[in-house]
């Protein structure tokens, strides 16, 4: 089954749109992991364990795993979830982008080393870079779109023939790129109007949505804008507000209860 | 010292341009290392061996070391090059690009792991996202403009207010980003009128050109349309041309060989 199928699978299963980000600070470890030779794949399978139920799927960052040379934790991270929770999508954040040779190797690592049922991409470097990975037959290329972050607006939003740039990004995706494999976008909460043009441009194809919690983005505003026909289509992504919830030895029971209420909200805002 | 002061010494005292790709296909290794345990980093060492008397720079390409699950070869490298080559810059190509806290640690990855002078940063994101570059004094971000592969007219060169995208982005990193810190920029060398633009726009900032040889750039080109006014100013890396010269006990002398004529090639178009 490719990343289209699990992923809709994992909607309609656990009724949930959200997507619980792996991004684990090892000066935020709660206190009972401290010190642990193995707290970062601990936590994280504590994470993982405490929020499958409420949750479509995972999204490690990579770049938490790499700063510590926590390559291996990743690897066995990404195992235990395929093995234990298959019916999630398992979504590797490393928003990587080259070019030909280069960026079959990084599909590599991606699909082949990790496991991954899909990749964040940049799309900067445009078709050739994409391809790629696009080739891995049933594996998805989430790419970059409209990026949560106020730096964003600096080449995302410049205006190309009367509309932002990354509206063509958006149009790319679904007309050509989407022709040659299983594609999904990344646009931030934070601009839920911008959300709604995206997915007008974009038809059904599956959105991944980070800025929730943490970054302030509202649930409701979110997911009005950015649902699909079927009232599903997204990956709602919080981080932080889950991973952290408690510092104390009820990190993982705080962490589901928070991704419960994420869970629910989107859920409520869904049906509206 | 910092980025820039490393370069300028290096281009210097070795009146060279060259820099020398480190992309190790384990599918192309020398038939002396095939199969060998430690092939890759053995493979690198040789080729940085080879080749340090004919270049200013070294650029490991991450992607070839994490496909294989070899960062561990990359870091012997990385420590290597500085340990031995303190005058080279060393170059880490990731063509990394997030936000906030999370382009933080991949600024640790580069800089603080792998001991990067530079790292390539892909500047979709905007300011916020190569801040955090920026903040670690004395590195250097080398940020994608206007790269070398045939899809890159797909986004790069659309046109905002009358000029191409890349344009708007030369002129961000030369106006506003080299204010927080060291920059340089990647323009490929299939494009040597478009070199000449960015060139004109952002002064003596350091351009990465790859692209010569394997992809077919022309070094007089390159160097007559990107060079500064001092008849510097690039790193015109090659890769695949020097690695794989010879896939035979000779592969090492080989590499000296091909890297040396580059060399001469770039220095006779410096002068012209």
């Amino acid at each position: 089954m490719g990343f289209h199928d699990t992923l809709n699978r994992s909607w309609r299963r656990r009724d949930s749109m959200l997507c619980v980000g792996l991004d684990p600070d090892i000066d935020r470890m709660p206190e009972p992991l401290r010190g642990h030779l193995d707290a970062t794949f601990e936590f994280c399978r504590a994470i993982v364990d405490a929020t499958a139920p409420t949750a479509c799927a995972f999204k490690p960052q990579i770049a938490f795993f790499a700063s510590q040379g926590a390559e291996d934790a990743l690897e066995r991270l990404c195992a235990y979830i395929n093995e234990s929770y298959p019916d999630h999508v398992l979504l590797l954040d490393a928003k990587r982008g080259d070019v030909g040779s280069t960026a079959e190797h990084y599909a590599r690592e991606a699909f082949v080393r990790y496991g991954a049922d899909a990749v964040t991409v940049n799309p900067y470097l445009g078709t050739d870079s994409v391809e790629p990975f696009l080739r891995h037959e049933g594996k998805g290329v989430v790419l970059l779109c409209r990026t949560s972050n106020p730096g964003s607006d600096d080449f995302q939003s410049l205006m190309v023939d009367g509309a932002p740039l990354y509206t063509h990004v958006a149009r790319r995706v679904a007309d050509r790129w989407s022709a040659l494999g299983e594609c999904g976008l990344v646009v931030g909460a934070t601009y839920p109007a911008e959300l709604a043009v995206v997915r007008g441009i974009v038809g059904d194809l599956p959105i991944l949505v980070p800025g929730v919690g943490a970054q302030g983005g509202e649930v409701e505003a979110t997911v009005s804008a950015g649902k699909d026909a079927a009232g599903l289509g997204m990956m709602i992504s919080s981080s932080r507000a889950i991973l952290y919830a408690s510092s104390g030895e009820d990190f993982a029971d705080a962490a589901h209860r928070v991704a419960e209420a994420t869970r629910d909200q989107i859920r409520g805002a869904a049906v509206c």
